[in-house]
């Protein structure tokens, strides 16, 4: 896939930045990592730093200092979650700020132009995610809106020729919602394909429903969507979820897990060959404030420069301490294992083994 | 100084690693910014994660992974400070662990026999610290137990051999107290300075007096100091106490203003050449929280790689948001501010200007 800030190569796996940084890493190390692009976030830096400062620094690149392609999610699902006081007028959605509770607007155009200004390789529309379990006329009263901002947004950027940012051609992405109907994700699939998107993302999984579910949603719907853009599923997930959602035909993947639960002291480890014959993930998860590292003399990881030179029981240590190192070596370790389960997928597909 | 670990130029600042661990650093990283040795606390690894943990690894370098030196301070100071329900019996200070109230016992030779265990390449006597103001009735009391601790101490050691540690010599530093009373303070260094230490530290300061207090008590105390043996004084201090100390004799500091000041976004930043002609420092804290810098696009410090690759905008984001990277990024700026000082101390001493 082509971005303004370089070539990716899918299937991919997005380091979240969400606050315009990657959790206790630069950008470079998780660029040393094999990151080839990571994500943040259109609400929260609209919110914090805001639309003026990342204008001065010229973009989003610049402020964070990132050299890798980054995709912005529009926020929907944030305003939908994290906000309070919601309220749906016509386009806008008004909502309060879940930082300062000030009274704030957001609404497909916007959001457009706000990332025009983040100057993000990959722009996401404005959609109305809603969790699962839902009702059928939920789910249809958020895919009409949720297919109409679409319309709008599109539209939006072809008039604005992006002219804020003279330079940089950035992408921008359909969300195909629906729920865990089939009827419409189909007609989701087949209209939003329709427009002239740079590429599909399946929104609205992993907000509740079980495995299962998921995977008949997207056995359904990927097939549905132009075969020639890439196809992107929205936080999603475990090592399984992520080779299982492959085979479907997802090129693209964020999750918050690697991160999140190296916050909690929860590493992956490969046991040995990662991705094995048979096409499953072969790895386990350790608890490493669990008593029985407190001794543990092997390394973090052998086949990491830094996290080689660290012990299990050294970083025990650290969390029991709550040694803000800790949090860094964790998260160095999570994200290796993903990116390294993406390098694994990649040449499975090259030598047609996947 | 020769250590078993190498060579230390003085005068020279230790960076703080109570825990075994730098806050947000690794050793590496601050050995770039051109550390030499760094502190790491005896009360702390005894109580976590222990000694038997710290055998199974061969000592302290190994567990944390460092190729520096490492200072163990003894304790003392921790121990009437933190712990709650201290009594002292005999030469044994019975106390409270301050993570799980459990009941423990310390006394000099067993805080010897820790650092032992620790292998760090600068042991610290057991001495009893007390706060200023005082009586001196509690720092004459204060002071004998100190000087019959340092005795035992010197005797075990030697009578020990260190067979514990079989390869590593370890230095022995005793420590002078005697509050702000001249006679205790003259009493101390001619009884500690001379016994068979390998350095003498001044405890006692940075414990509540004036500065000028501080600067008294340095100025008739250090010279009655065996000239010969390097001079500590434990927890100090501002950068113009560093310079003021060195002139009165003091080759060896730490503190945890650098670290303890970045956790909460304050930022020591030189003003052009750090060392003046005159001797004083030419610097300036910021509170990089402040919403002036919040569009700041100037280098966090133009003269560090990494630091040199984000604004003052983004570490005011970073804190802001609460991003783990801004103790990282804030802590490296403090600490090399504090590096660049001492090698420029060094470097107007070579030259006779200091």
């Amino acid at each position: 896939m082509a971005t303004s800030s370089g070539r990716v190569d899918t299937p991919f796996f997005m380091p979240i930045a969400t606050k315009a940084a990657i959790k206790s890493l630069t950008v470079a190390e998780v660029k040393d990592l094999g990151a080839q692009i990571i994500l943040s976030n259109t609400y929260h830096n609209y919110l914090r730093p805001g639309v003026s400062t990342i204008k001065k620094f010229g973009g989003l690149h610049q402020f964070m200092n990132c050299d890798l392609p980054i995709l912005t999610d529009s926020g929907g699902y944030q305003v939908f979650s994290l906000s309070n006081l919601r309220k749906i007028k016509g386009n806008n959605i008004e909502f309060r700020s879940h930082i300062d509770g000030s009274l704030q607007i957001l609404n497909p155009k916007k959001v457009i132009d706000i990332q025009g200004a983040l100057g993000s390789d990959i722009m996401m529309v404005l959609d109305e995610c809603v969790g699962l379990p839902t009702t059928k006329k939920k789910a249809q009263e958020a895919l009409e809106r949720t297919h109409r901002w679409a319309k709008m947004s599109i539209d939006y950027k072809k008039k604005l020729g992006l002219k804020s940012v003279k330079i940089r051609k950035q992408l921008l992405f359909g969300i195909v919602q629906g729920a865990d109907f089939k009827d419409l994700r189909l007609q989701s699939a087949q209209y939003l394909g329709g427009l002239d998107f740079d590429g599909l993302a399946v929104g609205g999984l992993a907000v509740g429903e079980s495995t299962k579910t998921m995977y008949e949603v997207l056995k359904y719907t990927v097939p549905a969507l132009p075969e020639n853009k890439p196809h992107y599923l929205m936080g999603v997930g475990y090592p399984e979820n992520i080779i299982a959602a492959v085979k479907y035909g997802i090129d693209m993947f964020d999750c918050v897990i690697p991160t999140r639960e190296a916050r909690h002291g929860k590493l992956y480890i490969a046991n040995g060959k990662l991705l094995m014959a048979s096409g499953q993930v072969n790895y386990k998860t350790i608890s490493i404030t669990n008593a029985k590292f407190a001794k543990d003399k092997s390394p973090i990881n052998k086949d990491h420069p830094l996290l080689k030179q660290y012990s299990k029981a050294y970083l025990h240590h650290l969390f029991k301490t709550q040694e803000p190192l800790a949090l860094r070596l964790a998260t160095l370790n999570n994200l290796k294992f993903y990116l390294d389960l993406m390098k694994e997928i990649r040449r499975a597909i090259k030598v047609g083994k996947l």
